[in-house]
Parts: C-alpha cells; structure tokens; sequence
C-alpha cells in the first residue's frame, strides 16, 4: 500500500512574509497526482500544520490555518495536525500507517527544506519507502547565521540533492506517475 | 543540563570512497569542545553509526566502526549505536536525555547534511533547545537526482541555513565557548 502526504499547503503560504518561492506550478502538479492517486483507489493523507500562538499564521482560527482550495482534502480523507515540522512527531502518522500495511510514502507539499526534508528524513529513517516530487513542493529564499542570504532554487535543489538516495528517492511528478502506469 | 552530541566521528570516513570534504579541522574543534565539556563537568555523549551489513564501513567488525582516536570516548561516558541517520530513532536517547534533565543539546560531529542535520532537526522537534557548531562538523560532495555534483561547502552552508532558527542555532566553536563562559 502507498500513501500519499500532501504536507502543510495551506493558505498561510499566501502571506508576502515568507519572501519569494520558486515552482509557482507545485500546486498544480499535486493536484495532477493527488487527482491520480485517488483514482487508484491508493490513501491521500494531508499534514496541516497547527500553531498554539494567536499571532502565528497557522493559529488555527486564523485563515492561514485552511488548506489550500487546490488541494482541498475530500470527505473521509484522513488530516493529521502537527505542531512541529516533522509529520511524525506527535500525530500518531507512523503507528496509522502501520496499522494500514502502507510500507510506502509519497511525499508533496510545502516547504522543501523544512516540513518536507523532515518529514522525507523520518519516514526514510523510520523505515518507509519513501520517494519526494521534486516539482510539486517548494521553497522560499532563507537567511543563514551570518545573515548570507540563499535564494528558493538553492535551498530546493540543496535540500533535494542532501535527502535524495540517503533518505528517499527525488522524482518528478512525471516520473512518479509513469512509474505508478508501468506497475499496472 | 546541557549535553554535548558528538556524532558519527568513526574512521568509516578515513575512507576515500566519501569524496572530498570541507572543514579539515573539524575534528580538532570538536576535541576542544570536548575537553571544555568535561570541564565543566557536562555531559558528554557519543552517537556511534552501526551497519549489519558486513560489507559496510560501519559493521561492526570493521576498523571503520571505531569512533576516532581525536574525539575517544573517556570511560563511563555514554555511547548510543544507531542504525539510521538520526540519532533519536531506536535507541531511547530522548528518554535518556529526559531522564537525566538535559533540556539543552548540543550537536557536533559527521556529516552535516545526513546524521548531524537529521539528528538536529528531530532534536528541535523533539523540544530540546538545540545548537549546531558549524566548524566542528562537515560535509562531503554529494551528487542529486540528476547527477549534477554540490560541492561540499554548498551541501554545508546550505545544509547549515536549512535549519538555523527552524529547528536549531547554528554557531561557531568561538561562539559556543565564549557564550559558556559569559554563562558562568
């Protein structure tokens, strides 16, 4: 069994404070597997990200908190709430997975070197076969100790380059769905 | 209480097969961490990587297994063995460090973007008020998903901005000791 993790797209991502992102088309590509996956019969899982601060943009009465309309869960999908960047930590994803026989993880969504490396780092640790789309996340531009900033593209490509064959397989969205044709 | 993480620091990495590397005085900042740790009567714990695999560097049978004469172990100091990158996963560190009231970790050791990120980042997650020594850690070379090579300063610094302030400070040896002492 695969599953599928949509992680964190939610409309906090919106607000101008997070600075500029590359792959402005990563939702669009979710929404291409997510629409595939369901049509396999295979689990969608969302992540969404909650915060206990009445000022954070993912506090959950702010509108930040909802997920994106492009990857809208349906009804009866399963929503796990974290409160750090790893989706394993504190939700109960791992024994759920278990208890589901799902021994493989496909993960999208937002940000690639935060809650997606994270999360792709566990669940590789943890011991899931685990694959990331490298087009349908993204990252947005950081600053570095020494205030050095690092643009989106090199934090994506960094991020992917250190997770990738250590942790989880990196693919395109193109790769994963011919991948899942030619298993058929 | 703060315990000071000294992970993977073995001579599998003596082998050439890693490439090339950045931080060549690594290993001589992470002694002198060490000794100021003892010191100062904090405790000091080792993360040693171990692989059932017999053809690996890290089986215990292999000379590669040893953690490095530099950064040796004094007796009674306490040695986890881990079988994946992080340093929390199988092996009771985090009940370890709850029980010993270690609220404060800090992480120095081998390789930036693999054990000692991932080792980093599930630390912040898991609450422990968490910092990194850039120059008592580093990095090799590694190639990305589509054998395009990142040199290993990139993979380091970019590995380093990826989780400052997201999951841990990142801070130099001068910093880390002079910020010990203004403590005390």
């Amino acid at each position: 069994m695969k599953a599928l993790l949509v992680v964190d797209v939610q409309k906090a991502f919106f607000n101008e404070k997070w600075g500029e992102r590359n792959n402005h088309d990563a939702e669009e590509k979710m929404a291409t597997i997510i629409d595939y996956w369901r049509k396999q019969g295979e689990e969608v899982i969302f992540i969404q990200h909650l915060s206990n601060n009445p000022q954070s943009v993912f506090y959950h009465k702010q509108e930040g908190f909802v997920i994106k309309e492009s990857v809208k869960p349906m009804r009866g999908e399963q929503i796990f709430t974290k409160t750090v960047n790893s989706a394993f930590i504190g939700t109960g994803l791992e024994e759920y997975l278990h208890d589901r026989k799902i021994s493989e993880v496909v993960i999208v969504g937002l940000t690639t070197p935060h809650c997606v490396s994270t999360t792709a780092r566990m669940s590789g640790n943890l011991g899931f076969h685990t694959s990331v789309v490298s087009d349908a996340m993204a990252a947005y531009g950081i600053y570095d100790q020494d205030e050095n900033y690092v643009d989106p593209e090199t934090v994506h490509s960094v991020s992917l380059a250190t997770i990738h064959e250590e942790f989880a397989t990196v693919m395109t969205t193109d790769q994963l769905l011919t991948r899942f044709v030619e298993k058929k």
